[in-house]
């Protein structure tokens, strides 16, 4: 089993955690969070999103938060912008990366934002040389390249259409999306190896739910296949438009225990990230899907008991 | 990455899951689940475990179970005996594999069958013997393979030395437990690979709680190195008795999901497995952890919104 020594984490909690929640948390919270997540050790955070406020209304504090949130050198802050209008607001800003998003699928990139993927790619034409010549790295993003909630699993070709007029515009970072966690590992590594065969020079951060129990074995499969960035919230924040019940992004604890366990580096000290899973519990007023939080680290030994206890 | 064709399944939430239930579960109840698990697919079935009844009260009927339950041509039923007196209570019943259970861990073993290894292995020299003759398969039980709560770390020496005694009594197959749900996948799969290579002739069914969302990614490590036997119980009943929020054995519908996702071959029906699950609602007065449960199977495509949505 071919396993990395390192990979890189991006919390993305801040954005596609909050941008779940039903009930607005102010800029003053978000930003708390934030701050504390910059003193855990993780390099790259997600901090928001510039997205119509009708559309989000959760994330229309964007200015606010990342002109007042603390920027710690050597840390990467990143936002996501949907279109031309978000870049826009968010370049005064300085953010040191931006996520493009769109989705591989027609129909759910026309449910999304509202235009065709041809639309979407025309616009980041125009937007990624605005991106640029700010000074700041553009990402790609890929929505539903696992699954689409309304056309299933989507075609290699259809993946590589979007993957080649990233490329053609100078994108040299593409974030696949498990949009609706209905990736499974053998998919993932296919899909993943593929594309690092045949763009070598385009680096894959991934993005998994957590919705049916897979992102880390997900995340096992996509490392196997030489992938290293990995998306994951602190707490499991998030969830499914389309799975009401289910749970969110992997909880960043859980992901970075994985790591640690099997030897691989994330520079990410646990014990800091589950101290800000603790402070969303005073955040988010609602159950966290974080196994960390409920079972503790591993390796805490106990006493053993003198008594005879049952057999387990 | 080497996935196998087919894997086998085991239920074990009639025994480890119930047998962590506080509330008594009357035997009807517990018969009617067995029942309907034996119309999904399953090929195997841990019905109960023959211990003492001042250990686990809960399974103080496993004679009523094994009589009064339906028992399928073509499905293998098993039950869990600790010691001597469970296989001379279970041998009547003529289940169809006996799964003995002892600890890697010298406190754990002593803690939970209040006994060293050495008493149990030798009182196993006598046991094996009289299981062969009942014409009952015996299967090995090594718990704590993967961590202890009072040891830690298990040395390989020390898995070994059990190892080499199950197969001096003439035991073929030994189950891997993580009892403790503290394994990671790349101790799992040197385990496994560093077993099935100097032990070819030894199949290694494993066990794995999902106590740090591990278990998936944990199987699929097993699987990369040739391990294709694997418990789980309907609902992601059990738990762990040193940390007690957490979640219990890897829900059998989340497993079987993840395999037929993957092209992998389980003959278990998911449809099926998750009626049996809403069952146990009425069975079980606490939450289950079953991320099928709450999010449902992948691929129930939805109708496209007309409107323009938010940007995931």
């Amino acid at each position: 089993m071919n396993l990395p020594q390192k990979v890189s984490i991006v919390e993305v909690g801040p954005r596609d955690g909050f941008q779940n929640e039903k009930q607005f948390i102010p800029a003053d919270q978000k930003i708390k969070i934030i701050n504390a997540l910059s003193r855990t050790g993780l390099k790259n955070i997600q901090a928001t999103s510039f997205v119509h406020l009708k559309a989000v209304p959760q994330l229309a504090d964007a200015e606010e938060v990342m002109s007042r949130m603390d920027r710690i050198p050597g840390i990467s802050y990143r936002i996501l912008a949907p279109n031309m209008k978000g870049v826009q607001r968010a370049i005064p800003f300085k953010p040191d990366k931006i996520n493009l998003m769109m989705s591989v699928s027609e129909s759910h990139n026309r449910a999304n934002g509202n235009r065709s993927i041809e639309e979407s790619l025309s616009d980041f034409e125009k937007i990624v040389p605005m991106i640029r010549d700010a000074g700041i790295t553009p990402v790609g993003g890929m929505a539903c390249t696992f699954g689409c909630p309304f056309e299933g699993k989507i075609s290699i070709q259809q993946i590589e259409r979007v993957v080649k007029r990233y490329i053609a515009i100078g994108i040299r970072a593409i974030t696949l999306s498990d949009t609706i966690g209905s990736a499974n590992p053998k998919q993932v590594y296919e899909i993943a190896a593929y594309l690092k065969e045949h763009y070598p020079e385009i680096e894959w951060p991934m993005h998994f739910h957590n919705t049916r129990d897979l992102a880390l074995a997900n995340i096992l499969a996509a490392m196997q296949a030489g992938i290293t960035e990995f998306d994951s919230a602190v707490g499991g924040l998030g969830g499914c438009p389309y799975a009401p019940n289910a749970s969110g992004n992997i909880a960043t604890e859980d992901l970075v225990n994985m790591m640690s366990e099997s030897g691989i580096e994330t520079g990410v000290d646990l014990d800091s990230v589950l101290q800000v899973a603790e402070m969303l519990k005073q955040v988010v007023l609602h159950p966290l899907h974080s196994s960390l939080m409920m079972a503790g680290k591993p390796w805490r030994l106990q006493k053993a008991p003198a008594q005879q206890a049952k057999i387990g």
